[in-house]
């Protein structure tokens, strides 16, 4: 409960247009795409400068509200929806501050899309190379704090790899001037890292200044066909030194997801003729012109050669290379009309990613006979999408109730195999809970121990992490 | 004073071959290579396993016993000197505890030398590429504690990019078990990110992780000639552009610098004819074999033609590369037979380098007439190392005494400009202090909330950081 006094405060505190509590504009932002969590929150706030955000967090810490920030709300964990909190919205951060070519780095505020920073980026002759599904809507303040990965991890990291420095409002409401540009600062310990993945339990990320990269001058985009996952370990190692760090994605889909694309997503088309049982999407870069066409090549002829693929197309023009991106990004979507199903986002080593997936799925059918596995994703990052659906025809309600069971099987697994419950989505309210079972309580305590020393009423999304 | 109690408990849980206190064998690790720091402790530790690391600690922890943590000595801002502390060295911790190529991955305990680590991962066919001057001496677990960066930071990033998992002991002498070789993982706070660059003041780094990267099929190194630092960012950054991100080393050199080696170093040449203003050192590297030398000669093609350098040289042959980087790595030395001066480790963002140098060249003129400036370093990462030495023939001893003075004119013009004080050094002994005229007091308040919340009895380290 938020004393009526608080409201007061914080409702001055903003002015006209900085808040608002009209249940009808508050709604979209009380629930996710999935819809699967519904929240509730007294006040809206929409703060357009970083004092105004400072201002309400003042508010909040001397009155001791709970809040939850938001960045686009496209979050997967629930960790940016309230249900009691004050909503902080930080998408009214809008401004691209400065793009400087010569630093290879640009400042935006936590409201600009991830979108629109690449195109900031790209006016510039430069490259932002964080990209996800959600690059519409997602906001910077959110993918920092989330520490989004993504399809690009690969060769240029993820976002705590790309941020050279943030600006955030902490708990008391002070101001953290940290944008710096600087590739090199050894003077203490590293507050932005801190921020960054702390899903708002630590402050408010309110801009970042973010490392660009040079424009590729050639890109190519290949699906491969391959009779196992092992194989498509090996392919990986091959590609990369045969590229010297130039492969950019490296996307794995197993048959009976690229089936459920084909039935339920229009405008889709079978890439390869084969139909093997995995596939994997490669795209290579490079500096020079032409060279990633030559690059992809040579490594598939010698992949050829060694048995290593089945089959192989190369995309030669822009609508292939969509299409084939196509068949990859809507393996989720495809998946609903099937009936929906326990979805995992973990990683584990690249090198023990064939192991588990048979591992795993040997346990997952044992569990729940005719469940339907459809992994895919980040392999080239050890990060899987590992998803079990309800078998055809079966108790989709059932079979849902099964979820957390099924889930900690698949996640033991995970565990045994030194890998990550959630590899790219953050823990949130979701998984919170579950994360205690596989962190260590040396872990755990470290972990509130900083909490507690930066936000000792721990009002900052009070119901996240630990 | 560490009580007869607490070093009879330490030698006892360490057993013989485990500690000394024979001041002959402590000796060499009481001081450094500048000679600059002349330390002294009752005991020296050397733990040959994390076990024993973590029996001492826990001891330490339990009598309330200061420790400095120790890895190479190779430290220069006096970090790993004790005065007084129980020095803990970290160089019996000599595995390389496994290598694997599919992860691009491997990890090695704190005591193997940077130069070890470099070796393990060329003879799995892979590339760990931190590189510095020290390296067959500095270790891992100081590289680690340090951040240390180099001449690779370019392309690859600091230690803190490249640190894929640490194990470390905490400071109540537990061990933080966080050897993951994962990509992604995002499930709370990053507590590696907080150990590394953390100077040894939250635990002590016991092994680490570290990615590995393709073996580079290409390389070539030049020298180039300008008339000024400014033409030296402009061609960085066409650079960048020109090779898509395959620029590894850009080393700027000012024409003192070059004459100080030319005149103090044997077995060195002027690399170029026309002895320019300025100089840069470019070693660009490629996955194709080739390539680099390629993009080298249209890269330095086009800056002729466009008058942005004055003269190049390539390098033909291996010992042409080595002859072009020991007049690189010898300008910090080339310095002591000038009879020494004013060190600086700064950092400023790359596009305000030739501003910074201008002015902060014309500032030391002024306080100190015919001092020398001598500024070179690792400038595609903004990171100088800017030097001021005695006028010829003037009075070192009362030179020296000004060195406080004149780096606070050099640092407060840093600062203006956004940089660092300390770019890839540290703050240790030498700089904490003077850290605090520009940190904010959030940062060093907040700096000091996490220590405190980690190291509630401040035994880690504790004449370093804040």
């Amino acid at each position: 409960m938020v004393s009526p006094q608080a409201l007061a405060a914080l409702k001055s505190a903003l002015g006209d247009g900085g808040w608002t509590d009209d249940p009808a504009e508050i709604a979209p932002w009380l629930t996710e795409w999935r819809n699967r969590w519904h929240g509730h929150t007294p006040l809206m706030l929409t703060p357009r400068s970083t004092d105004q955000v400072a201002a309400a967090v003042r508010v909040c810490a001397g009155h001791r509200v709970a809040i939850v920030p938001q960045g686009g709300d496209t979050g997967l964990v629930g960790g940016q929806i309230p249900f009691g909190e004050v909503l902080l919205s930080t998408r009214k951060l809008r401004a691209v501050r400065d793009v400087t070519p010569l630093d290879d780095a640009m400042t935006v505020e936590a409201g600009v899309t991830l979108l629109e920073a690449q195109q900031a980026a790209a006016a510039a002759d430069r490259m932002f190379p964080l990209s996800l599904a959600a690059e519409g809507t997602a906001t910077i303040g959110g993918v920092v704090s989330t520490n989004a990965g993504g399809t690009a991890v690969l060769r240029y990291g993820v976002m705590r790899d790309l941020v050279l420095g943030i600006e955030a409002v902490l708990p008391d409401g002070e101001v953290f001037h940290g944008l710096k540009r600087l590739r090199k600062d050894n003077t203490g310990y590293d507050l932005k890292q801190l921020l960054i993945g702390a899903e708002g339990t630590l402050g408010v990320v309110t801009a970042a200044t973010l490392k660009l990269f040079p424009v590729m001058r050639s890109h190519a985009t290949a699906v491969v066909g391959l009779d196992s996952s092992r194989a498509a370990i090996e392919l990986l190692a091959r590609a990369k030194v045969e590229t010297g760090g130039g492969v950019e994605g490296f996307e794995l889909m197993k048959r009976i997801g690229m089936e459920f694309v084909l039935a339920n997503i229009p405008d889709t088309r079978e890439p390869l003729d084969s139909a093997p049982p995995w596939y994997v999407l490669i795209e290579l870069v490079s500096g020079e012109p032409g060279a990633a066409d030559a690059a992809m090549e040579r490594l598939l002829a010698q992949a050829f050669e060694t048995g290593l693929i089945v089959d192989a197309a190369i995309a030669q023009n822009d609508a292939q290379r969509a299409a084939f991106w196509k068949v990859r990004e809507e393996q989720s979507a495809a998946q609903k009309p099937e009936g929906g199903g326990w979805k995992h986002d973990v990683s584990v080593p690249v090198s023990r990613i064939a192991d588990f997936l048979e591992e795993a799925t040997a346990a997952v059918e044992r569990f729940h006979p005719g469940a339907r596995v459809s992994a895919f994703g980040h392999v080239g990052d050890g990060n899987l999408h590992y998803d079990v659906l309800c078998p055809p025809g079966g108790d989709l309600k059932a079979f849902l109730a099964r979820w957390a069971e099924g889930s900690q099987i698949v996640h033991d697994i995970v565990a045994r195999y030194d890998g990550s419950i959630s590899a790219e989505h953050g823990l949130g309210r979701l998984k919170t809970d579950e994360a205690r079972r596989y962190k260590s309580p040396l872990e755990i305590r470290t972990m509130q121990a900083i909490r507690a020393a930066i936000d000792p009423h721990r009002i900052m999304n009070p119901a996240v992490l630990f």
